[in-house]
């Protein structure tokens, strides 16, 4: 039995196990991933982020089943925070990821700007079905593919949104992850996301900027707040990709004996 | 902003933070335990239990709300493990608790059996009604109210069990825990349970004393296995109440900011 260090840390209620392993020596199989995110067995968490140096800080994400996964826009500023405090990197860094280098900075205490790259989204003629309504829908692509619905109030929806209220899209055959969304004021909006194989979640990176990104072209700003029930987050949109920025928070330090 | 040592660590997956507080200096509000024990914004937690000195150690056991806890038969082993890591107890110790004192003893590795106490059955008139069925039930008192069912199988149970699917006994009015099983052998049964104001979930140590007790008495065996979605546990019956016996894991150290 290993008895490794860890951190948990979480972005807007999405939370982390944070792994220093700088030399990747401690190679982590699928169950031993899955054991430490599992809520009562384990520590628990979204997943496991693994900070491994390969001539810049690489961000090795797995999912909470121990799979591999590529970017999470909450994850790499919880990485970042992670580093910045250990003095392993400055305040403006690169950070490699599976789906490519990026640009991390801090700009205010625990606050992160991470550049999310290309965005661009399409109407779709399609409706979506949830429950026993039609909404008109947009998809945009942030890497992922989402929906966003924008609705006259969130207060209608029910307590959790699941998978089964919704029905396939003929345009997303691979699936979506899906926003429902409210306008406060030109710069801000509400929302609330059912991710992907997961469900509903606190807060999704992605799906932030997938709504944010909707509104600005809508109102033609270039940045927006955006309310998600785990916190509060703001995209901005550049030249070349949309920008998400956000709170990154440290929970906790120890040893947890990995089984 | 303090940082406090934390252990967190799990009974047949019902899981709890560990502080050990020998001077009773901590005094953490309803609001801290909350976030201690919620699962995305703190480390996460079915509950915590402090570890007070008072000539004998003093089990102060909170519900992941905040709200004070009498007794608890899962955690109570997690509790004697963790002081017997420790060197703070012996592998035979008196535990304090709000529903009096308990004697536990370590019989394995991480193996503790607890004196519950006095336990007792009747047949209720009352079917209990669950979806659209109504069954048989005894109503179990081990401290708190149970209500016993015994199935030919639990697989028509389901996914979760929720409250929603249940209605009011009227022999009840102040509500009850909820326990389905399934006969495997004389000494061995399988469960299910449907915590009061909680919920589903993995392990529930009182429930496990419920069943067993319920299945003893109808075989007339002293001892019985019960198995529950987190783990394995078992139950003897004694002149003056109830033993429940399982495991105790420490899964984690460190330690957490309290806000």
């Amino acid at each position: 039995m290993t008895r490794i260090a860890f951190t948990k840390g979480h972005g807007t209620g999405n939370d982390f196990i944070l792994l220093l392993d700088p030399s990747n020596e401690l190679n982590l199989s699928k169950r031993q991933v899955a054991k430490l995110c599992d809520r009562h067995f384990g520590i628990g968490a979204d997943g496991v982020l693994i900070a491994i140096f390969d001539s810049v800080w690489f961000m090795d994400y797995r999912n909470a089943d121990g799979s591999i996964a590529e970017m999470c826009g909450n994850g790499i500023r919880v990485f970042a925070e992670f580093l910045f405090k250990r003095d392993l990197i400055e305040s403006v860094a690169q950070i490699k990821t599976r789906a490519g280098m990026k640009c991390v900075e801090r700009i205010g205490e625990n606050i992160w700007s991470v550049e999310m790259g290309a965005i661009s989204s399409q109407e779709i003629s399609e409706p979506l079905r949830f429950q026993l309504t039609s909404y008109r829908a947009t998809s945009v692509n942030v890497g992922n593919p989402h929906v966003v619905v924008e609705l006259g109030t969130l207060d209608n929806l029910p307590n959790t949104l699941q998978w089964a209220d919704v029905k396939n899209l003929e345009s997303l055959p691979n699936g979506f992850n899906l926003e429902f969304y409210v306008v406060n004021s030109d710069t801000s909006v509400s929302m609330r996301v059912l991710e992907r194989g997961v469900g509903e979640t606190l807060s999704c990176g992605t799906g932030v900027c997938a709504v944010g990104y909707v509104q600005m072209l809508s109102v033609g700003e270039t940045m927006c707040e955006v309310h998600v029930p785990g916190g509060k987050l703001s995209v901005e949109l550049e030249s070349d990709g949309i920008r998400l920025i956000g709170p990154a928070e440290l929970i906790a330090d120890g040893f947890v004996e990995l089984t």
